[in-house]
């Protein structure tokens, strides 16, 4: 059998502990597809002492991660220490300049500095490679820029963290509201004591960025991915929707935008709502699952777990056996300095169907004014739901379903709107997917 | 930019068009993820003079498709011209032995050959693909032997014929009988004038040996997978699948069986019901599918047009982009050497739930024999339907749900009553996925 590949871990948690576990429990498996083992050669955390399910003693143990860039008998350097700067980026400049590949599931770093890292690693000669960035065990960066790599993409689309996802099926499943789920969440370790990154969207759209980059050839642009989270969905919000036939996930879609002088690039997270017979409808708890449309393939769906130690684990070692195989890629599918550089795009040119909520102040003359914003701003609705109360008292929930029509006139309408005392609180937009 | 890579199309159906038009169409967008670009050097098939909808004349004409694994200037023949044996074996033969690289649909070729073809390519350094063999454009053979290559993968399965869920959610939509569908589907295109290898189950055990192959790294049984069609379903069994929560599909699946001395290779193409909470149960229409459950990423499921020619087209243009970047990869994950050799396990280990349909002749007694033969079995029965009229005068339907249990009772409840005259034809067993 060849050489073996050396590689060194950096970072020992959850994930670093499942890569550890798994290139041990399939060691014979992955010599037989990789053609040579996998030996971990390092291993490198802040705290020795702590107990990470693992037995650790068979590797040289290093205090310092970034001392892992600079051991001559290393190839590949897996950062699973996190953060989008910091050591993780020193480690990859590192690694990479000095001629190791670089495994990461750092979506974070990816979104951020990734083009920086891919043109490190093209100049350097290693690979850059992240399958475990985005939706975990479920290897759709491949299936992008590999399976996918015939088609030109307009579209990619899906739920990207289980951690929403989870909150809200849910919510769905109980009735209960965001905070409350919310809470039993981080009890049960589906949310982090501070669960920003993940309900306000922004590791949505990280991997969104990441997505997007792979699947259109072009450069990555987190910067300009519009992003809303999950907080303002209200259990009112999930009932009314079942009501009509749909479920509410929250939804990064990523798109060309054909409608101007020139294509851009348009990115957004928000919760949406879609349509029971739509194929993510059925995606809950913490699954994932992406889809891209491609103009040949038509669409295609992948479907796994989204996080967790084995799944991450899985897409990190992927990517190992595939440098060991000698298939080093591109970090984007293409060199980095064939990757487009697309303006972002507003919504203006989209066309759908959007689901609008408000809270109102309960008196008369409030629907009226809603109405008529919506005429003023050509939004034909479709149907026109008055609930109960739901949010303080004296105030009722009004939501709305339009037509299906420009995305810009639902911001029109809300321009109009904004300020009115008719409104009391920002209302909730989502668009609808399917039916 | 690097030498081109060029190939030849041997065969040009409707996938050999979809091919030359997706070349192309996409022409620059390969070209810059291949980072080379793809060009067709020569076009083969047996009549000149017929109209495939796209314009052959730039390209060098050989009429016949033996002449294109001789031609020097080719580094890829791909092959669309079909049949398990005959031109297309020995077209492949010729190409890998005269040190071209060799990518096909050929799903029967692959699932009767594949090994002494995978044998000879890696004697001759050439790469042999077969991508668009397996769910049309769905990237599932790159999915389960790169994307999921770090894990044991212990089961396998998926809906594999487009044709047969065309069928089957078409009969499920309009309450029609299979013969009565099976002749629309004919009429619309989605089925053959002779349509056995899709409704007897071949196409989809061709397709079922070859996912097992690479999913267990062993080597291809297409021999021993054990298969049932979609002919014996009749519009009563989906009113009752339907009416106890399922639908039926059929159902390719492959398993190591790990219940004897031995570890067994279990491959089954069978109609079953699907619980409609199962992600396979919104698989309608010609829309393929596949599961792959892994023990370090849990459960994958792929999903996409599994045939036509654009996504077949995007397959094979998929297989030619990788050859292209110089990823020739192992036909079957692995050298064919180390596939392992595993003895076909019979359903005996097997614990699930059955669904047992039989047509019997309308008088007293039935019931009580069928039951006492389930008992003698020791089967336990979860539910028992009695239907009006469904086969000819004088009969009746009679179907049943049997409770968990060992496959090998039912086995055994079917032996007791083979040849018994209360059972006027042949009993329909599906198995039970889900719910």
């Amino acid at each position: 059998m060849a050489e073996p590949l050396n590689i060194a871990l950096a970072g020992l948690g959850t994930v670093g502990a499942g890569v550890v576990r798994l290139i041990e429990t399939n060691a014979e498996l992955i010599a037989r597809r990789a053609r040579r083992p996998i030996r971990i050669a390092a291993v490198s955390a802040r705290d020795r002492s702590k107990d990470r399910g693992v037995d650790l003693s068979p590797y040289r143990w290093l205090d310092d991660p970034a001392e892992v860039a600079t051991q001559p008998d290393i190839d590949v350097v897996v950062e699973m220490v996190g953060g989008s700067d910091g050591p993780a980026l020193a480690l990859a400049r590192k690694a990479i300049s000095g001629g190791k590949s670089f495994v990461t599931a750092n979506k974070a770093m990816i979104a951020h500095h990734g083009l920086e890292l891919a043109a490190a690693a093209e100049a350097a000669g290693v690979a850059l490679k992240f399958e475990a960035a985005v939706a975990g065990g479920i290897p759709v960066i491949k299936g992008l820029s590999e399976g996918a790599a015939a088609n030109a993409i307009e579209r990619v689309y899906g739920i990207l963290n289980g951690t929403c996802n989870y909150i809200l099926s849910t919510m769905e499943d109980t009735g209960r509201d965001f905070a409350d789920v919310l809470g039993d969440a981080q009890r049960l370790g589906y949310a982090e004591a501070d669960p920003t990154f993940d309900v306000e969207g922004i590791d949505a759209a990280h991997k969104l960025a990441i997505l997007a980059g792979i699947a259109f050839g072009t450069r990555l642009r987190f910067d300009a991915v519009e992003t809303t989270g999950i907080t303002g969905v209200m259990a009112a919000d999930i009932a009314q929707a079942r009501a009509l036939g749909y479920v509410i996930r929250l939804i990064g879609t990523a798109e060309i935008d054909r409608g101007g002088a020139s294509p851009g690039l348009f990115q957004r997270v928000r919760p949406h709502l879609i349509h029971c017979d739509h194929p993510l409808a059925s995606v809950d708890g913490a699954t994932n699952a992406v889809v891209a449309e491609g103009n040949f393939m038509g669409r295609l769906l992948f479907q796994g777990a989204g996080a967790g130690a084995g799944p991450t684990a899985s897409a990190v070692v992927a990517d190992l056996i595939d440098i060991a195989r000698g298939e080093k890629g591109a970090a984007f599918s293409m060199p980095s300095h064939e990757l487009e550089s697309l303006e972002p795009a507003q919504s203006g040119h989209r066309v759908g169907r959007s689901y609008l909520r408000f809270i109102v102040p309960d008196r008369p003359g409030v629907l009226a004014e809603i109405t008529a914003a919506m005429r003023d701003a050509g939004v034909s609705i479709e149907s026109f739901i008055q609930k109960g109360r739901g949010g303080d008292a004296g105030e009722v929930i009004v939501a709305l379903v339009t037509h299906e029509g420009p995305e810009s006139g639902v911001t029109e309408a809300l321009k109009i709107l904004d300020g009115s005392d008719s409104v009391a609180r920002p209302p909730l937009v989502m668009q609808i997917i399917g039916g």
